[in-house]
């Protein structure tokens, strides 16, 4: 989607196949998809292939907030009904979807309400955010950010607890500063960037300021696959919310494709403790 | 199937991933494919890893071959039967499916002989046959190879007038000259190598006197995709036999992946003069 310019695109597969082939294959997807979008971002000269997309679903999500809001004011357990339209939102991902595909919101909106989560740890979400004092939100993607909204504006005391965490740089049609300001996320809650231009939450190419921020935090609202994938050996109070979208990450979370989570890391696997950060 | 040693299989990924990286993207899927494979061997020092899938298929095939004489002898049409058997045997195919696969070859027949040829030139096919003097059936897998001794044996003649092609090395479960003789096919037509380890036919990597059959030719049988991948463009009298494995070559042909093709190439696109050989 950056080119048509064939011989450009033959170009940047060899370059790509080249780095791949270099990588330490010990390490998450997240770190290949960094070093194949740097890639593609400097030998076709554009930084933000993704850019209009991004636009385009904070505009169409933003239309939507005001029907948000009402459904969860309506709703009779309005935090079960935000969480899910978090999850919902993680259906805005273009690294997944072609750029050529529509998603409609509110059908999305309404599969997602229906039905049931697969992992539902609701009840530790909901007495982990009660204990907390510093809450890092991990966003995933553009658009999806609007929904994210939503549920952070269920949690109490939001404006002194939660800290937004966004990308550094352009990747994918991953959430930046940009976004979480058209989103109006920065309106109410404090905005940070992972200062990184990769997929997920690699620490280390996440600026130390972010870092600091991530160890301080009582508890992590981790949104998406490729924060599940560089976030899930991490020994902290993490909690998930995605969509399983590929077989591997639905094989290791023990779901199906399709299928709709909310871990609590911490609570299921504490016996890892490989840290990465 | 190849190795279990994980060092040995990223050293090999790595390697595959530079070599993929060097190939020219204007040839064929078979010309990266024998690229890999000869990686793979070289590496693990095994030229022939598909060897007990190629031995067990011809067998079990052979354990129906009475079978299908049968059923060929009381159909009302024994022609197109046989045409049918030849594309149900293109089945067994390792190339697409995983080696822990198992085929059950009745249920293939079933299946094959219940199915409709989405393009069907067997009228065509038929005629062609009737006058060529030299008619090169180029063979895809084991296993494949005694359904397609089934049609040999109800082409007139054939004896006299079919040359039967296996490969010059192993390449996948690709049936090679010890195949045609535990399939019985060296016992009732001259068999020849094409002198490559590549799948499919690429002309470049074919030997000279293998060449020189298919110059002669005045008809070629083609089996299976790969051959599809590397004969399509050429200007001669061919007929393609195969199943559809995957979306690109389904697309190529205008059908749905699953479907049975009998297609003359020289009567559908005279107008490809693409010599590739």
């Amino acid at each position: 989607m950056s080119t048509n310019d064939q011989e450009l695109r033959h170009a940047i597969i060899r370059e790509a196949l080249h780095a791949l082939a270099e990588l330490p294959y010990e390490k998450t997807p997240p770190h290949a998809g960094v070093v194949i979008h740097r890639i593609v971002k400097n030998m076709v000269g554009n930084i933000d292939p993704y850019l209009g997309l991004k636009i385009t679903y904070n505009r169409r999500a933003l239309d939507l907030y005001p029907e948000m809001k009402e459904t969860v004011a309506r709703s009779s357990d309005r935090f079960e009904t935000a969480v899910r339209l978090a999850i919902a939102g993680n259906n805005i991902d273009f690294g997944i979807r072609s750029n050529s595909d529509h998603i409609d919101l509110r059908d999305v909106i309404d599969e997602t309400l229906g039905k049931p989560l697969t992992i539902n740890h609701l009840k530790q979400f909901a007495e982990s955010l009660e204990h907390a004092d510093m809450i890092l939100y991990i966003a995933d993607n553009a658009g999806e950010i609007v929904f994210d909204r939503v549920l952070v504006e269920e949690i109490p005391d939001y404006r002194k607890r939660v800290m937004f965490a966004v990308k550094g740089a352009p990747i994918l049609n991953d959430a930046t500063m940009q976004d979480a300001e058209e989103a109006g996320l920065t309106g109410i809650v404090r905005v940070i960037d992972n200062g990184s231009d990769a997929p997920g939450t690699i620490a280390e190419l996440c600026s130390e300021s972010f870092i600091e921020e991530l160890d301080r935090a009582d508890l992590i609202i981790s949104k998406g696959q490729a924060n599940y994938e560089t976030l899930s050996d991490v020994p902290r109070n993490v909690f998930f919310l995605l969509k399983a979208k590929c077989p591997v990450i639905a094989g290791h979370l023990g779901v199906q494709v399709g299928d709709l989570v909310l871990e609590s890391l911490v609570q299921k696997r504490p016996q890892i403790i490989t840290p990465s950060c």
